[in-house]
Formats: C-alpha cells, structure tokens, sequence
C-alpha cells in the first residue's frame, strides 16, 4: 500500500489551478514514480464561481483557509495567492502547524524569508519554493543538491521573462521598448503593470533567492543595486550589435571571498556567450561551481504548467521528509537563515562600461570627453561617434571603456555630465 | 552531533582520487551544509606507489577490495574502477552486502543496469549514477526529481565531449576530423584510443540511462542504431553552414506514445538554436516534459572534478537514505528494472535528410537522382552541386530533402548507389 499524504492549496488562480490539475490527473504516474499517493484534499479559495477547467470532485473545497491550515490530516500546503498579505501571515501560520508548505512566492521568500526559514525550523517543517525562481528550471535543487559539493564562484542570471522577451524584440524585430512591451503584454508575456518587471525588481527577488542558496546565508534584498531596462533605446541596440554584444537584464552575484558582488542591471554579453542565446521569454541561470565549472539551466521562467511542475518537484520531496525517522530534517540546511551575507559596495567594483550620449557635432567633443575618462584612470577601448541622427546638430556618442572602478566612473560622470556640450543624460551600461 | 557516514572507495584513478580530494578537504562544507559528516574510511586500489596529491593520512588505504566490501561500518560504497570487471562483481557483492553504491560507469550502467537494480531492490539499497552522464550537469537528478511531474516528450543531448570538440574544430577552424582529433588527445579531450568516442558509442551508453530514466523502464543498449562522426568531412561541414546548420553527434530520445525513438547519429542542427551553441567539450541535455516544455542543462561532461562533484551529490542524497525509518526507500523508484522500454525500429521513423556524393561531371545526372527520389515519394528541399573540387570530373553533390520515412531513403539510396555516375559511398545525415 502506497503511503497517502494529504495537500491543501491555498488560492486557486492560474499557478494553484495548474497544480491541482496535475494532482488531480497525473496520480497514477506520480504514484509510479515515488511509491507515494498525493491526495488533494482541500482547496481554499475566495471565488469558486468560475470555471477552471478542472474537476474538483472528492477535493474540499472552501472560503475558509483555517479549514486548510487547522486539518490535522493535510501535512503539506501549497500557498499559491502571491503577494506580501495575506499569503505571508497563512504560511507562518502551516509552518507554526507543523505542516510543510511549498510557495512560488519570489517577493515573499526574497524580502521575509528570514522569517519565514526560522519559524519552519522552530517548527520542524520545512519551505519549499523552487518555483521562485526561473519556472519549471528545477535550478534552486540544483544549486542546494546537484551542486552541493561546491562554493559557487558566480552565477549570471536571465531571470525575468519580459524583459527578456522585450530586449530580444528589440535586438531582432528592431522595435522601440514600447513597441516591443505592448507586443509582450499582448501574448501574455508581460502584465497590464510591468513596472515590477522592466524595473529590474523582480529579478532582484529572484537574484537575493539565488545568492542566498549560493553564499548559504540569508542576503538582504534592499542592498542590491538595481537598474531596469526602461532607458535602453534602439540605437543602444543597434549600437551594441556593431561591437558584437547582445543587451541582457542580468542578475549578477559573484563571489570574492565571503563578500558578494551583487547588481541587477542591462549587461552587453558577447554574441558567442551562451546567455547570449537565451531569446524570447526563456530564462537560463548560468552557474560557476568550483568543481563543476560552468554550467548552464535553462528554460520557461513562469507559466501555470511550468511552475506546477517545479511546485510537484518540491511536494514530492517534503513527501520524502514525512519518511524520515522522528527528529530528522534535511531540505533547507543549505542556507542558515541566521546568518547574513555580506555585500562588497557597488563602488569597490570594477567593470567595463558602455556609455552612451548625445552631444552637440563640433570638433574637440571626444578628447574632451576621453581626457576626462583619462583623468580618472579609465581607458577608451571603442569608440563609434555618427554623423548627426535625425536631430539637429545632435549626434550620439558611444563608447566602450576597459575595466575601471564604479567610483572612478561615477566621478568621470559628474564631469562629463557638466560639459556644455552634452545635451542628454548619459546611459551607462556594463559589459558581462 | 553530526551524523557520521562510513565511506569506501575502490579504484584511486583520476576520478575516485578528486572523490576522495573533495571529502577530505570539503568535509567542514559538507558538514554545514547537510548536518551529516562524511568520513572517507577506507580507500582500495592495486597502485600504492605513485603520488596522487591527496593526503590520504587518516584514510585505511590498502590492495584488498574486500577490505571496503566487508566493513560493517561502511555504508556507502563509491565504484570509480570502470570498465565491465571486476566494477561489476565488487558493484553486485557491494549491493549483496547491503552498502549504498555510487558509480560513474556509464557502459555498466547501460549494459548490466537491469541485473544492478534488480540486486540493489533485492537488498533494499540504491545504486546511483549522477557522473555516468554528463559529467558535473545534474542531469539525472532533474530528470528523476526536478521534473518529476512531466511526461517526457523528447531528450536530445550533446553527451560525448571528444566528437563535440572534434566536430567544433571542424567547423570553426577548419581543420580535417584527423587533426581535429589529434587536437583533442593533445589537449586530453580524447583518449588515445577514441573508438568508443567517434563511434558513437558513448553516446549511446549515456542515452541508453537518459532514456531510460525518462521511460521508468529499461532500454536495450543493443538495440540502438548508432552512428559515428568519422565520416564527416570538412566539406560535409561547410555545406551544412550553406545551409545555415551546424553538425553535431546528436543522442536522440523522442516518445510516441509508449514507443521510444532512439538514435545517435551527426545531425545537423539549425545555428539559431541553442544546441547549436554548444561548442567544444562540453555537453548539454535538451529536454521536454509537457508540463514543463523545453529546457536544457548544460556543463562539462568530464573531467575529475566535475565528476567528482556529481559523485558528492549522490553521497549526500543516499546519506538521507540512511535517515529515512526502517524499510522507507526512495531513490531509484522512478525507474522500473522489471520493466522493458518498447523502441520504435528506425524504417518507422521519418527524417530531413542531407545526402552527399561526388558524381561525374556530367549533364542530366541530378534529375537522375531528383527521379529516383520522386519515385521514393521523397521531396528535395535544397541542392548544392559545385563545379570539380580538386578531383577530376568528380564533383560533389549535396541535397536537404524534406521529411521521409527511412525506409524510403534506404530503398532509394541503394538505386542511386547503382548508377554509375556515383563514384563515393553516399553520406547520410539527419536534421534536427
């Protein structure tokens, strides 16, 4: 006789519906595979007036999430409502029920999980989430158990779909960013509200996740720098192209010693690179292990079957601690949620740059602008200045620099910013 | 107080010596990061004499495997002899002695998997294979646990190192497979014998598990039509370039229902792919299940420490093993060793064909051949024929057809081989 083991969902949208349907009809096979049989319960939801496309029949369902997280019987839930409240205040609550909950709530795990990892250990329980981060990758197993025997030395993230998904229009249809996101929110790659999206502030919750598995200690949100990809115009595009780069929003997280180096922002990535052919709303995590080497995961980031099959993936392992001996725990001593990492300073860092400006077209404008680069240690590696482009007596200026101090750019910036002769702001990119 | 696991090592080759590298310098790692402590106790090999780099003070060395396979206090055996014997025989009396085995020996895998698995279910033990295909990639471990919702719909992998760097070279140095090859064993890519390299199989080894764990049944390695890269010419190459298509040594696992279609054989994949980035020695596992659609894992896929790392990983998770109450088990269930895969035969398959071959220089000899294939029921998409090509009145001719059973083409190549304007073997290969 297969062991039964009891589910509750709590919040039944796209992403909890997803993984009812595959509970509900993909039984049998998942009894073969893990010797176990996963039974849906009960289903808490708000709304149960609308069809979704599955049938609930034997399943509980009710209004009332205390009837999910106060049933002795349920041993896991999943919380699948998304947002701070109040998904945050019911999963304390499973967790303080000795039950184990699964979530793929990325805001919620990057900004409270302290929280949230000491009250499951209190508790004896253990959360689960690799759905967070890149869909239906299974990339959070592979970094706390593929690659256990490791230090990270880096990983390179493309961990936001819509910005992908617009920068790749962008780089192949030639499209301007507005353009490209309406054509994403379109085909229901990017939401009515992308704000969270293009700004770089979703791939920063996904990026504190990663870097916390990674440094095996909890990284605080807020202290990551972050730029969005709102500023990147077609001629960055273009211009990127010319010298062989493609634009990525890349989360980056680098180790030097026990201090990480961690940004989210759009990063030139040479053509030839493998992240270079992440395209569309694809994800890929690219992760350097000490032992491994260079390793790559790639795949769908979000979407109500993807995130289902890495939600399952998490159900059926809390399904393995229900087998363990009394007292005996193992999925979450990965990271040690009292422990904090520790950021180096964006201004201790050193990267190459690109920068672009629009300048008045007189003579004298670029060894003005390289003597001030000189000034502060940074040298010019490329420089494309075009003949005026549609606006009057204005041309663009782009440069590539060498690697130089963030704090020597900033500097060299004000500086320049200064000259009478640049008439827009100036973008700054950096270069994988 | 951790836990301590016993640990034994037969074979202190290149790979058994970086597993017994990283247990005795990462043990404090380890330790944090599972709450267990693995202590390697005992290591056997036939060679004490020559220096390994690894302080092995501390650790019982000695020439008597049976010195590891009877220890009571052992619990995990790691095989890293290779080859068929004695690994197969220390691998069954392991098992029989109810240890734990963990092994990177793809060809025993592929080959004895069924008579492996039935022993370790008979002695209520697991026997894991992480290293066996493609090296440091958590391949199998996404396949068996990541994935576990999806039905898989289709495997390809690039998993043999040595023909991915040959034809690598190939195509961008332009080198002949000869050099390439000498190229590789140079940089110690490729053994000094690369028979098992070149000729695919390798490859079919490692698609034999893959296919394997994707069916929860077992594949017949015999039974795989396998072909190698050592008819693959530079001119082979260049024309699929024309073409807009790379060569690569293509493991191919596509489901039909409850039939599984399996080759290895050069295929030409179209450059905008990802598979098609994919370059020198390293490996990559493009997978599709139908919740989770297409993903990929990419990494090296040898090497002692990448293999190494995957080794670690499967110690760890057998060491849950030895948490879980008496009788619970796991690990290996996704796969059935009672249970046989049906393959589709290959004349059932339909392919895109490249078919090249040099001919006499004379008119009316492609509408010959248009014939033979129209008759076939086989449609041409695109042609190449060159003007003399340093052979005198021998020219090459290459043809892209679109889909064709391969009974067809078979039934059609033997009337083309008979005219006698074909003056070479006729070359082959499938697209992607």
């Amino acid at each position: 006789m297969a062991k039964e083991i009891n589910l509750g969902i709590l919040g039944l949208g796209t992403v909890g519906t997803g993984v009812a349907k595959v509970l509900l009809e993909e039984g049998d096979l998942l009894t073969k595979r893990t010797g176990m049989r996963f039974r849906l319960k009960s289903a808490a939801d708000l709304d149960w007036n609308r069809d979704r496309g599955v049938d609930f029949a034997g399943v509980h369902t009710t209004t009332d999430v205390n009837e999910v997280l106060n049933d002795p019987e349920i041993e896991i839930i999943v919380e699948t409502i998304g947002g701070y409240e109040p998904a945050f205040t019911y999963i304390m609550q499973a967790l303080a029920n000795h039950k184990h909950v699964v979530t793929a709530n990325k805001a919620l795990i990057a900004t409270k999980g302290t929280e949230l990892f000491l009250q499951a250990k209190k508790n004896g329980v253990d959360l689960l989430f690799e759905a967070s981060v890149g869909g239906g990758i299974p990339i959070i197993k592979s970094l706390r158990e593929g690659l256990i025997a490791n230090k990270f030395l880096s990983l390179y993230g493309i961990i936001n779909g819509t910005s992908n998904y617009i920068l790749t229009k962008m780089h192949q249809d030639e499209v301007d960013f507005g353009q490209a996101l309406r054509e994403a929110q379109m085909k229901g790659f990017a939401e009515a509200d992308s704000t969270l999206d293009v700004s770089g502030g979703d791939a920063a919750h996904k990026l504190t996740i990663l870097a916390s598995l990674a440094a095996g200690a909890m990284v605080d949100f807020d202290s990551i720098p972050v730029e969005g990809i709102t500023s990147i115009t077609t001629l960055d595009v273009d211009f990127a192209k010319r010298f062989g780069y493609v634009i990525k929003l890349l989360a980056i997280c680098r180790f030097f010693g026990t201090e990480l180096d961690l940004r989210v922002h759009p990063t030139l990535i040479p053509k030839e690179h493998l992240l270079a052919a992440v395209n569309n709303e694809l994800n890929a995590v690219f992760v350097t292990g000490n032992y491994v080497g260079d390793t790559m995961f790639y795949g769908p980031g979000a979407g109500q079957c993807p995130t289902a099959s890495a939600i399952i993936s998490d159900i059926v392992d809390l399904s393995k601690d229900l087998l363990l001996k009394n007292g005996e725990r193992f999925s979450n001593r990965t990271v040690n949620p009292e422990e904090k990492a520790t950021l180096l300073p964006l201004d201790k860092i050193s990267n190459r740059f690109y920068l672009r400006m629009f300048t008045l077209d007189k003579p004298g404008i670029l060894s003005c602008i390289a003597g001030v680069l000189g000034n502060h240690g940074i040298s010019i590696s490329s420089v494309i200045q075009l003949e005026t482009h549609g606006q009057k007596d204005v041309v663009p200026i782009v440069l590539l620099t060498h690697k130089a101090p963030e704090k020597a750019m900033d500097n060299a910036l004000t500086e320049i910013a200064a000259f009478d002769f640049v008439r827009s702001d100036i973008l700054r990119l950096r270069l994988f």
